[in-house]
């Protein structure tokens, strides 16, 4: 099994964790956004929208989408399992990664924020008020989600789910944007329980073999 | 079950969409995104992020996140299964479905281009060509996916899945703004079948109660 990830990219960075979570060795290949590699040809015979991470089988079989992948995982690992078997539960979880993977993240990726500046012409400070703008609505969506039905010291309960996968990278990234975080003392306990887990330390950006100071 | 759900809203189409073909009826109640009721407190209780669509169960637990919803109701109504068994085959129905819901759908909603418009002062014309260009870029991968994986009539063969839940609204949406799709003829052959299809009629915005013409 091979990952193509960038030591950056939130995406990749939700299936690094589902990966240590089960204690899986994935061979790692670096693409650099910055310099765009996710366009050239290669890559988009991996990834037809040009992006990370892309799950390779030893068959050959290639899949892109982080949460298909970590779907993909959890079908074909079962040891420690990433939803809940109890419907409800499994459609909080799900409630959640969803809302960071559509409500939030694809807001301030790196197409995005270079669409913005390119194209739009926006400055530095209104890129950075558009960034922290979609980080503050969507954090405030998630505070209130875990607040009414999550439970620590993971978002639901005792054991890591598909939600902390995504939640992690999330407010990593808020962070390393500089973005407020005080108002989301729920979503940051969960966010400071996770990075004490040697797991998720391994998954991290600091860890990985393309990492860039 | 009761759904809250905007007649024009694509997520809450892919909602009503999977009612319809599992032959599932929901109370609806119409959310008029454009009067902006989905930000007042009373809808607020129901989706933190003050979106469309919610579905809620008799007993009154709300659920939010249209690929949560239907991952809910495909787990507790079995007939007309929306993802396959076979692993590989359920990660290529997951992979178009996230394609859609995380790649294209949400630079395109009503809650980014009015802020597009009211912050950053965007004209109507290079709004046009922020819609179109997502649009280009998402429909282009997924034409690539389906060329390589899919087989027809639906997007992966003879039964419709999620990937089809989600194709359709984000297609007749496509139309609606005007882009041009004639480079993507295996979307528009599946768009087209499934358009012709009863189940995918019953969704349609102009059959709700809410349509507003």
């Amino acid at each position: 099994m091979q990952l193509y990830s960038f030591f950056n990219s939130s995406t990749s960075y939700r299936v690094r964790i589902a990966l240590a979570l089960k204690g899986l060795e994935a061979g790692y290949h670096g693409v650099n956004l910055r310099a765009g590699e996710q366009r050239q040809a290669a890559h988009r015979e991996l990834s037809p929208i040009g992006g990370v991470p892309v799950l390779v089988r030893d068959d050959g079989a290639s899949l892109t989408q982080s949460l298909a992948i970590i779907d993909y995982l959890d079908g074909q690992y079962p040891q420690a399992p990433l939803l809940p078997r109890e419907p409800l539960q499994r459609a909080r979880v799900l409630e959640v990664a969803q809302l960071i993977a559509c409500d939030i993240h694809p807001l301030n990726n790196v197409r995005v924020l270079g669409y913005l500046q390119r194209v739009l012409e926006v400055g530095p400070e209104e890129k950075g008020r558009w960034y922290a703008h979609w980080v503050a609505e969507g954090l405030a969506a998630l505070e209130a989600l875990l607040q009414r039905h999550g439970s620590g010291p993971y978002c639901f309960g005792d054991e890591p789910t598909l939600a902390d996968c995504c939640l992690v990278p999330q407010v990593a990234n808020a962070e390393r944007m500089g973005c407020e975080l005080s108002a989301y003392p729920r979503v940051m306990a969960v966010y400071d329980h996770c990075q004490a887990q040697a797991a998720f330390q391994r998954a991290a950006p600091g860890r990985q073999a393309d990492f860039i100071q």
